[in-house]
């Protein structure tokens, strides 16, 4: 009897949606996977197998180490050390200093400014003073951020005047790790380029996407981006010229915004992202299973996308299903979670060959689930 | 804080690859699995939790079914006892005779004469003298076969000539089950029609599968079958028949010979089938999808192809992957076995929007993996 070779497996850290459609794609291509995270409820646990540690447990991580081939992440804010004392041990993609770099959003800037990506006016704020000073530069509106573990509009605080200035210090001040202050962008669009590397160093970008946030939070993306021209090309040339200074593995997002018809870099997710989800059916291969691809060195699948897609994101709670499964193309995705005001629970993909249909079907779903608001940039953006 | 209904729970009997496709289509949905397998190492059991249990072992059924909302098959040869027990306890989809009427060869020849498709001459053998006068009426070259528990060529004598009657008996007469003679069909093609219908009763089709087998093996699929004319909707009509007549609910494929241009039943296969593992990729929504929608009693998703697609079938052990991920549009199937001769361990699609493409991609692949006589009949065929 000829008997196969051992299957690879991959570790991830943290066991939220994302990695458990990491696990998903991860399966046909022959890769097991094995998922650490601090919840033992943790969503990627339905799908395979969970240790149940958080990111100093080096007990715990040790055997964790030692069962897998490849590290990956599902949530980019492990603590650096974990990272590189992983790295130690087993081989980690995206490296730990990528990992670090997308972390502090000023390195972050900082990173994209080397690499020839504009980005909003920003200044580094560390004391009370700094703060003055910098408003005194960048003036109002514009927002105080901290440098670290922020996501999703959290660790944020919006100065419309600079009279907010005490009030922002007293909310954000006592951060440990720092603050920047950035301009508020009057931007006409945002974006994001998904991308990807091997370790080989081939890369790949999907087509933009387009999205809106709600609340700081993403709401609906649409790709193919629309008239995009030769942003489509600038963005592949940033990301590639990112994804090469920090010699990155996997899939990662650049967030963009676009202001008078340039790229601004907004931020960088070192890891699969919402605004790709688009991906899974909308593209020939999606941003999960280039991602295994890419960490366990295997080659990259085609990234061009099928026709046109529109995901809209459920927060909180799950919307009815009925609308999306009724509609032709339409793709329900619920990440097996509980309800929580804020949460990430799901998303819905609706795909169609033509940009008209699309719209016709993102309208019978946005009708059926009385979420017109929610799909209505998308449509507007559909019939331009 | 809202709290979200429990997620539905699939019960699977069997654990094997088809178990372990419709877990990954069922997480999505937000439907979790528990699949029963006598073997500890079911390679289902890599994506879902697994329940190690033989189909006789009652109190191990029994917490299973207190655990699960609905039960189905990836294996059509659990016993009717079995099906029948559970059914007092839980739902069960397909039903159980359904599930009996597809175990049994000779009650399925007459049910499809019923519902009007045409089969091969048939005569039921018992006894060694049965086979003689089977053989009086049917001549050579005809089957032996056993009704019961057959499957991918096994169970099954191919009689020459008449001579070869004492050698088919001394093979198979011993078989409790009885068995069946067959006429030997000099058919045109193989094709098979994958359909659906759900507890409510809507029912669809994927477009017909042309199929290859090798030594009794499926080897290669072809979708949408190229030039089937009316074959279409005959083979519509007809799975819409069966299904209706045995209150059918879920995934079933119905596999058709050629011959002079009419369908002739073959045999049905209650569950998901080897021949709509094309549509993962290939249609809108996927014969896994589909049948964990009818089986929960959601709306079905539509059953269009995205163009075209051909799957080759791994068999015994997996060929190199890199042809397959380095092929536009190419997805690999690893089903996580072990190597075994004969065993199905994977299989790989590749699509393209066009026949001419598709033929240059599956030559592509082919030539990478030196199969060239496998991929050499769908070339044909789309170059027809």
């Amino acid at each position: 009897m000829s008997v196969r070779q051992k299957q690879s497996v991959l570790g991830i850290l943290g066991g939220g949606q994302l990695a458990r459609m990491l696990a998903i794609a991860a399966a046909p291509l022959g890769v097991r996977t094995l998922v650490v995270d601090s919840a033992g409820d943790a969503c990627a646990g339905q799908v395979a197998p969970l240790c149940q540690a958080d990111w100093t447990d080096f007990v715990a991580l040790e055997k964790f180490a030692a069962e897998v081939d490849v590290v990956t992440f599902d949530f980019e804010n492990v603590p650096a050390d974990t990272a590189h004392w992983l790295a130690e041990r087993v081989a980690v993609f995206p490296n730990p200093r990528a990992l670090a770099v997308a972390q502090d959003r000023l390195a972050e800037k900082n990173l994209f400014r080397e690499c020839g990506l504009q980005t909003p006016a920003f200044e580094a704020v560390d004391t009370r003073e700094d703060l003055s000073r910098a408003l005194a530069k960048i003036g109002a509106p514009s927002i105080l951020k901290t440098r670290r573990l922020g996501y999703d509009g959290k660790g944020q605080f919006r100065i419309k005047q600079l009279a907010d200035a005490d009030a922002a210090w007293e909310a954000l001040g006592a951060n440990a790790h720092g603050l920047i202050l950035e301009a508020f962008v009057p931007f006409e669009r945002e974006l994001s380029v998904l991308a990807v590397r091997t370790r080989a160093g081939d890369f790949r970008v999907w087509p933009l996407t387009q999205n809106w946030h709600t609340d700081g939070v993403l709401s609906l993306s649409l790709a193919p981006a629309p008239n995009v021209g030769e942003l489509q090309s600038h963005a592949e040339a940033l990301a590639r010229t990112l994804a090469e200074h920090l010699d990155y593995v996997g899939v990662f997002a650049l967030e963009l915004f676009v202001k008078d018809g340039q790229l601004l870099g907004n931020e960088m997710a070192p890891r699969v992202h919402n605004s790709g989800h688009w991906t899974i059916e909308g593209a020939i291969t999606s941003q999960f299973e280039n991602h295994v691809r890419a960490v366990l060195g295997l080659p990259l699948g085609d990234t061009s996308a099928r026709g046109f897609s529109t995901m809209f994101n459920w927060i909180g709670e799950l919307p009815d299903a009925a609308p999306v499964l009724n509609t032709v193309d339409g793709h329900w995705h619920d990440y097996g979670k509980q309800s929580r005001p804020g949460r990430k629970v799901g998303h819905a993909t609706v795909c169609a060959q033509d940009t008209k249909t699309l719209a016709a079907r993102v309208g019978e779903i946005a009708r059926g689930l009385q979420r017109e608001e929610q799909a209505a940039p998308g449509i507007r953006a559909l019939s331009s």
